[in-house]
């Protein structure tokens, strides 16, 4: 019967897509329930034209520092039509092929549960109910919450779908938040041509789940760009008179702030509303707990699983791409009678990695040293001034960069590894080979660094941890 | 008595430099002795200065590569002005204060070996005899070779030194070697405006040492620059008629080729001319051959160690640095009677980490594919299309690149790896972490490359192979 599928996954973002592709691998015939675009928020409103926005803008910081080369003014308009290249123009037709040629099938509609293994989904071409012979898994991601402020939602703002779909960048942009979408939109608005970028962050800084040092060296950076970061800020009223219109902040102290655009950054929710969670007995306002095979706990039978921002473990798409091949190969396996213990989430047990593609960028894996403390590791931190390595210099006059490294002092092993400089994503996979196979630092020591590159800084660490 | 120290270390380089920096840690009296810069041949002739001229050539290219921005032309003159400043302007006086505060003894003037344990040094001022109580270290590096073409020796051509010092980019430049400084010194000069550059390769290709792919992929950039590549050629003649006069570059076959400059990059050799030797009953010329302690073989009493080019087990700047902490560390620990059998070199026996600086870069560590094949082990090789990784996708259009790992089917582990692709340079090192570490194939896999980075090729990577 057409509508019976050994796995149904509702919201074909990045986490549900590579779910039907290691299912589909482990012999399984899956649906894909999907009622946006298919490839999700990543691959249309969050990570991908992010990144094509800021590209540019990071490429011109790093030409500033290189003595001999002269930049033009950035054009704004090619920025924005290479971020309509990367987002599709917004159309999932190359997804829905990629799914099909899996194969899967893309079933366009919005998905509720309904009861065990059931799913009803609905269009407008109508209701149909799909049924899973193995499992549910729930992919649907999170969505932005919107603080309560007075006349904030009134005032129509900017979320990251529409900073990221920006179309005409405003010359005076109010940012709300101080995490990483907030920092990461302000640069990108900022160096296209926001004249006038203000971020107003309640807390003591930005980036507050990194090490002190990252959010400091962004709030640096930021304020030698004339980007105004306000901290200990709180926003009691907004007000846009006319949509499209400018928009009026005021602020508990001080004037209001009147911008052309505000954008609110301040956080995320698991999209567990409107999903029939409670058709299987689950609440509907908390992310769905799962073990670390993905499969939701308090659900009888073991046939729900949940991967990415819904389950609430890391709200990154490369954690939910990774719990979605855990997912994916142990539904398969468990089709078959086998447990396969070995893909379990390890990684996120060790402290997700993440880059932050500000200037400088920000690259963390693993404990910072708060929470290595927190978690009652006996722990010694080094760190280096990235500067000072020489690969760093060659790359450009006033390089600034740090490096922190948290060492688990039983075991001799990192428990984690922060980098803020520019252009140092890249740095971070070798940090997250290393926290994640628990090299010991002995022979770590033996890893070389090329010379000159700005990896060098590995050396620097060990020597400062007297190795 | 002033002349008797516990280290006497020949050869200020890099390599040198970290003897004497781990040798005074572990307690001892180190003189360190020098006839040219303290510093050494990558400090003012090599790396440095070379990376200096290619980093606006490299990040040019990646502007060209990113749709909104608009390069000038790139303004030479500036960039030699950086360079002469990476290069401190060929003064070591910060590298003498660096080694007055380890402490150490710069001895400026000549060294040779005089007998076991003794090094006559001579300088302008005359002869000094020192001794060691220790051991002595031999780090003088490595030299270019001029192969025996007529009248090449006399035409003056230029080496790395002279390239890497360039005053006057010439118009038209021949280069002799399809090597690293081949490669990478075409590149810078042709562009900073060598309007006609041409490499003159003996073999079929580029970086032989390599996978092949990477000097294809090399070759493939020059060709597509107008850089002129000609490969399987044999140089017969060479005449300038007057020095800094153009050259005639006379081929075993087709027309002669007329330049301003020609650069000889066809190899080294250790640099163990007129170092005494023969007095300690050495070869005079053939590298210093070493244990893994970098403990010269072959000599009595165990006094004499080699680290760096001299030894001949690598050409690399780190290499000889990592060499040098190992000879530093062993000749601290075995002045107190301890062997420090940890202390070893481990990182050569994998297959040392190298980067090219070229268009695209180059960085490879560990085994080739043939190289694993010949040594015997049972290879699985798996690449990955880099172009393909949304990461790359999102730096630039037309970014292309190729990853290959060499896995040991017997242990599941990485023997090598390869990237070639713009900028990948700090891609490396989380591969030779891998390497080095020899991280099962199944740890690898829990360690999430962050999205949206070029890293995410070690996921791709780990697909190919199945996992």
């Amino acid at each position: 019967m057409a509508d019976e599928f050994d796995v149904i996954v509702i919201g074909a973002g990045p986490a549900g897509e590579n779910v039907v592709d290691r299912a589909v691998r482990g012999g399984l015939t899956v649906a894909i329930v999907e009622a946006d675009l298919a490839g999700g928020e990543c691959s249309y409103w969050a990570c991908v034209p992010s990144k094509a926005l800021l590209r540019p803008v990071d490429l011109a910081g790093e030409v500033g520092r290189v003595p001999g080369l002269s930049l033009g003014e950035i054009d704004a308009s090619k920025v924005l039509a290479r971020r309509d290249e990367a987002v599709s123009n917004y159309d999932d037709a190359g997804q829905a092929r990629w799914i099909d040629n899996v194969p899967g099938e893309l079933v366009r509609g919005r998905g509720r549960l309904d009861g065990p293994k059931r799913v009803r989904v609905t269009s407008a071409e109508g209701e149909r109910t799909l049924t899973a012979r193995q499992a549910v898994v729930l992919a649907t991601g999170s969505t932005p919450v919107i603080p309560p402020v007075p006349g904030l939602a009134e005032a129509a703002p900017w979320g990251s779908r529409e900073a990221t779909g920006v179309k005409e960048v405003p010359e005076r942009l109010v940012v709300l938040g101080g995490g990483v979408v907030a920092c990461e939109m302000a640069q990108a608005m900022h160096g296209l041509g926001a004249r006038q970028t203000t971020l107003l962050v309640r807390g003591d800084g930005l980036l507050n789940r990194m090490e002190p040092f990252a959010g400091e060296m962004v709030m640096e950076s930021f304020t030698e760009a004339g980007i105004d970061v306000r901290t200990r800020t709180e926003t009691v009223r907004v007000e846009r008179s006319r949509p499209g219109g400018p928009v009026t902040v005021h602020l508990a102290e001080g004037p209001p702030l009147e911008a052309d655009e505000l954008l609110v950054a301040t956080g995320r929710r698991a999209a567990t509303h409107d999903l029939g969670l409670d058709t299987v007995g689950l609440p509907e306002n908390a992310p769905v707990d799962v073990d670390d095979s993905m499969r939701a706990t308090g659900v009888s039978g073991g046939w729900l699983y949940a991967v990415g921002d819904i389950n609430g473990r890391v709200l990154l798409t490369h954690m939910g791409k990774y719990q979605a091949r855990i997912a994916g190969d142990v539904i398969a396996a468990r089709a078959r009678g086998d447990e396969l213990p070995a893909m379990r989430d390890l990684a996120g047990g060790y402290g997700s990695p993440q880059v932050v593609f500000t200037d400088p960028q920000i690259c963390a894996v693993g404990h910072t040293e708060a929470t290595a403390r927190k978690a009652g590791f006996r722990v010694r931190v080094v760190d280096y001034d990235m500067g000072s390595v020489t690969g760093a210099y060659l790359l450009g006059d006033g390089y600034r960069g740090r490096a922190m490294a948290v060492v688990d002092e039983d075991r001799k092993v990192l428990l984690g590894v922060t980098f803020a400089a520019p252009g140092a994503a890249e740095l971070l996979h070798a940090a997250t080979i290393a926290v994640t196979a628990e090299v010991p630092l002995d022979r770590l020591w033996h890893a070389v660094p090329s010379f000159p590159t700005v990896s060098e800084v590995w050396l620097r660490l060990m020597e400062a941890y007297g190795l």
